[in-house]
């Protein structure tokens, strides 16, 4: 990616994680960057395809800056606890607002077409991912072996959810995610009663 | 209200469930209900005031159609499983698509305004009527007396959270949702070891 392509992406993140992917226009987006509309065009062609690079550009950022310096961590719990301890420098800092992508979630549920099949896709791969890190926690002996990682990677999502959701309200969102989050590392280090 | 205010607070509420509270304009709204811009406006007034309504009447809605009859179930946690069980009624049902107060939730977080300021007023009645829940389960004896209810209330929207973000998914949300409500309550019940 040449650097002002970068650049562009990099401001149309910002704008999509404060007031969300559908209120990002070409146009809007050129003033922004102080271009021409047909200059900026000549770069995405279409406003599908702006979000898509969006959706794109936030998803390889959130790898990068997020969730593959938790994976120096050791592997299993150590792992999952550096990668949730991370999260919040993603949210108001990494991005300007909110998560982009969940943001984008939230907007494009209903609405069919490439940018929510694209989105849909990024959402699952990141499941998918939580829901391995569960399953390398079953390799270390620190989850028993009944497991159901595809759970544990919904109650993880679940909480970063919920601490973005209050992170504004008075309910001391980063405390209750901390605590939140050790309740369901000990809860699956334990196993399950009914298993 | 009259009837025509709640029919196009019915519209504009379904809108905003589809597309978010930043893409309901008056204009917009004036089309799909077959009125005058001039007519509807004159209900309204600005358009940061047709949001505030539409939250208004949502939050009404969701009182009225989710929570009320909740508590309708014995104190404690009966009541809160009644709660849950009613939720997804809410969401795709109820309203068109996602919850429209928690998707403006997540459009407006870095909005400044009238419109930021009411949501986070009916995010924090939320948070507290979940929380009022769980003081009823450690007055009826559910929950033991030590359990911070702030945090049972920022667990339960969590997961609430996290069904809406996964429903589209191929990760069964619905059964998922109701796990982790069950190995929430459960654990409350229990009350955590290191208290």
């Amino acid at each position: 990616m040449n650097e002002t392509k970068e650049n562009i992406l990099k401001k149309a993140l910002q704008l999509t994680s404060l007031f969300g992917l559908e209120s990002l226009s070409i146009g809007k987006l050129a003033k922004e960057m102080e271009m021409s509309k047909s200059g900026l065009f000549a770069h995405f062609k279409s406003k599908e395809n702006l979000q898509i690079e969006v959706l794109r550009y936030g998803s390889q950022l959130f790898t990068e800056s997020i969730f593959k310096p938790a994976l120096a961590a050791p592997r299993g719990t150590p792992r999952i606890r550096a990668l949730v301890e991370n999260w919040p420098n993603w949210i108001g800092h990494g991005v300007a607002g909110d998560c982009p992508i969940l943001a984008a979630l939230t907007e494009l549920d209903e609405k069919m077409g490439p940018v929510r099949e694209f989105l849909f896709e990024i959402m699952t791969q990141y499941m998918e991912s939580l829901s391995k890190m569960s399953n390398i926690a079953k390799e270390e002996g620190h989850f028993p072996a009944n497991t159901d990682s595809q759970q544990f990677a919904f109650e993880l999502i679940s909480i970063m959810l919920g601490y973005q959701a209050t992170r504004k309200l008075p309910w001391q969102a980063e405390q209750r995610l901390t605590e939140s989050m050790e309740n369901l590392i000990q809860r699956f280090e334990e196993g399950r009663k009914n298993d």
